[in-house]
């Protein structure tokens, strides 16, 4: 007998075959018992005699069985084996489930996040949400494809490090024996070495940040989604691989999951041609022209004027996202390279989307004596840099920039989801790693 | 004018070309100087004029010329540009490097080990020693597409943990906040939770080993490729998938690789047809028969029982490679699942090589009291591993079975590496983060 996936059974009307998974709803007409069974490829109606009623949702079967068409009325548009139906000659019980804390049974679970996450490695079974994570793993083929297509060799950057130098956002320390060593923010300083071994490089990697904050767009650890490219003629290319990589993710995901989409009731973001371009200081006078607001002095645009940006993207040049460009030299990393044309201003970008920032990237400096007055200039030590990071430059480093990209946050937009946390499997922050942690 | 990947101007034979890269060795011959020229992609001999003779290696330089046929006997097979060279017209020098520690130009460094990462940002860039991660990026690559092709889906685990439950090696202690939290040793408890909600899963995860050992063998943070799968008929599946896998790789390794084989002066190692499975109380009672060391009593092979059963794998099966399964339950985590057969002996298995581990692996426990009863067992509390392990199982676990591999390690095995550290790009251990910690 034909040991089949629950997709698979579609195309094998009329034939017996075993399939195996878990009771997804079981509805008992005493003679007559109906059980939707659920693998990772479906769900199938099965019908089954009293025998059936013993088993309880969650419960992990093989059962074996004649697939039968439904009769017209019957056909459900919204299985994908909707015009089917499985009748039972027997099943063996693999696995007894527990009496489950909430009926996993409906479309959607209706759970507070507490719950959601407190029950995780049940929740996480639910059709609905586990199709994030098949987005997700979309999102991360796509970006290995098309850095490998553009000739980029993928690395492995370590995350423990010595020091806690990169700044900015706060870093978890760590008990390395009787030493104290760090988890990186970024791999920031690896992929930008690495440059000057592979030339183009990228990385899917973890990053640490122990920032004292609970917001609904912050874990304490994800997955960053990481690139860098050496000679690099202008700085605009880190822009252009940033907008093919963009392009090719939302082209993925809407090839092969225009069921999710539906489900979740989005649409990918509109690209028509390409992603306008703007510095950020024409971009805040343009929200206050548009609007009255006046943010001219202030160094970053604020959420509102991220929605506005977008709004004014969509309007102008039909597209969602939008590129900011040359960021003060006071607000970004001392790494980022300034704009020779006026050194207040780097040759960075931000691209912001629905009110939010999706990606970030720039040219470094690549100059080996400009990076160390750089970080003397930002208050830091450069001898707690040297190794393994000014090495690299001092032995020679090409024109490089790049960008990188939080897994979760693009989950999170391409999704609509409310909250980041839905986004990752087994999300960390500062009260919970899997079990809420005890208050102090 | 184009600019050409130096592997790319092979092709381009009459034409003015223009080049990136370093320059790897130069050779001042007054009016005339000869350069090697070094990307990502390979290297090239230029000839320049005396101008040319300021530059020093590792400069970064972009160089304009005609590429020319070398004449027959200056023909150098050792290059993948041996055919041709390049008359330099002009050159840009985009980045000036400082003065070598050491000569770069040799093809073997002949550093010492504490040298080779001293200088790690540097000596990476040497051919043999780049080539080491390209032969691991292929390993990493062929690990996807097995599991991909195979039906599994690509997760990702958190390394961040409530708890230092695993048992065995040492775990690193985190300051969470005002919390305490660990780094994970693997994503064992992760992957086996995900076999109930995508029945096959793999990752590609960082994890981290605090033993308080110096040995050629092990590091602290290391990259482990881990696989998952639900349903299985029967634990020999697991093994079979690790097999697959293992030959999909040499295989990968052996077409994309073979000048990087011939550099190390390897081969890839043999499977004539399978990889031959032995219990290991058979392994030791062979051993002893073939060469009267008597070991039966011990409860593992030692490394020269490794070796020895590889000989044994050798020559009456054609295999490099040996499993030994059915390890005693007191020596296996308290996961694994018992022989029905016999108790004392698990359903488990060690790939053995060259006398080494190379892959572990086997069935599990699904049934959530058994489990329990097992944690029990092993002297541990239940309620460490109640979320979000125990609660996947609570709710209907299939029958599954799974194995992971060292990437370093089997990078290390595959080249015939000396030491680990070498198949890391920044390796870590007990004595360095980057730079050597200090001696306390």
């Amino acid at each position: 007998m034909k040991k089949l996936n629950i997709a698979q059974i579609v195309s094998h009307i009329g034939e017996e075959v075993e399939i195996r998974g878990w009771v997804n709803v079981i509805r008992n007409h005493k003679k007559i018992v109906f059980l939707d069974i659920r693998d990772a490829s479906g769900v199938v109606q099965v019908v089954g005699d009293s025998s059936f009623a013993q088993l309880s949702p969650e419960d992990v079967v093989t059962i074996k069985g004649l697939v039968k068409k439904r009769p017209e009325k019957l056909i459900n548009p919204k299985l994908l084996t909707g015009t089917i139906e499985m009748e039972a000659k027997s099943f063996t019980l693999l696995a007894a489930a527990q009496e489950l804390p909430f009926d996993m049974g409906k479309e959607d679970l209706g759970l507070t996040l507490p719950v959601l996450l407190d029950y995780r490695s049940l929740t996480l079974r639910h059709g609905k949400i586990r199709s994030i994570f098949k987005v997700q793993e979309t999102i991360v083929t796509t970006f290995r494809k098309t850095m490998k297509d553009a000739g980029f060799t993928e690395v492995q950057a370590p995350t423990i490090v010595a020091t806690a130098t990169e700044g900015g956002a706060e870093v978890f320390p760590i008990s390395y024996f009787d030493k104290k060593a760090f988890l990186a923010q970024s791999p920031q300083f690896y992929k930008q070495i690495l440059v000057s071994i592979f030339e183009k490089v990228f990385t899917v990697a973890h990053a640490y940040r122990a920032e004292p904050s609970v917001t609904t767009r912050h874990l304490t650890e994800y997955v960053g989604l990481d690139a860098e490219m050496g000679f690099i003629d202008s700085w605009t290319e880190v822009m252009d691989m940033a907008e093919t990589l963009l392009k090719n993710i939302f082209k993925a995901v809407k090839t092969e999951h225009t069921d999710i989409l539906t489900q979740y009731g989005v649409e990918v973001p509109k690209i028509e041609s390409s992603i306008p371009r703007i510095k950020l200081t024409e971009a805040k006078e343009l929200i206050f022209k548009r609007t009255g607001r006046d943010i001219r002095t202030e160094p970053d645009l604020d959420p509102e004027g991220e929605r506005e940006m977008s709004k004014w993207a969509r309007e102008t040049h039909g597209s969602d996202l939008v590129f900011v460009t040359h960021y003060p030299t006071k607000k970004r990393p001392m790494y980022t390279y300034p704009d020779p044309e006026n050194p207040e201003e780097t040759l960075s970008f931000d691209l912001i989307g629905k009110g939010q920032e999706w990606i970030t990237g720039g040219q470094r400096i690549n100059n080996y004596e400009q990076l160390v007055t750089n970080i003397k200039k930002w208050g830091q030590d450069p001898i707690h840099f040297e190794i393994p990071y000014l090495q690299a430059f001092k032995y020679g480093m090409p024109p490089e920039g790049g960008f990188c990209l939080g897994l979760e946050r693009i989950t999170m937009n391409v999704l609509g989801l409310a909250n980041i946390r839905e986004a990752s499997l087994f999300p960390r922050d500062m009260e919970r790693v899997d079990i809420a942690l005890p208050k102090t």
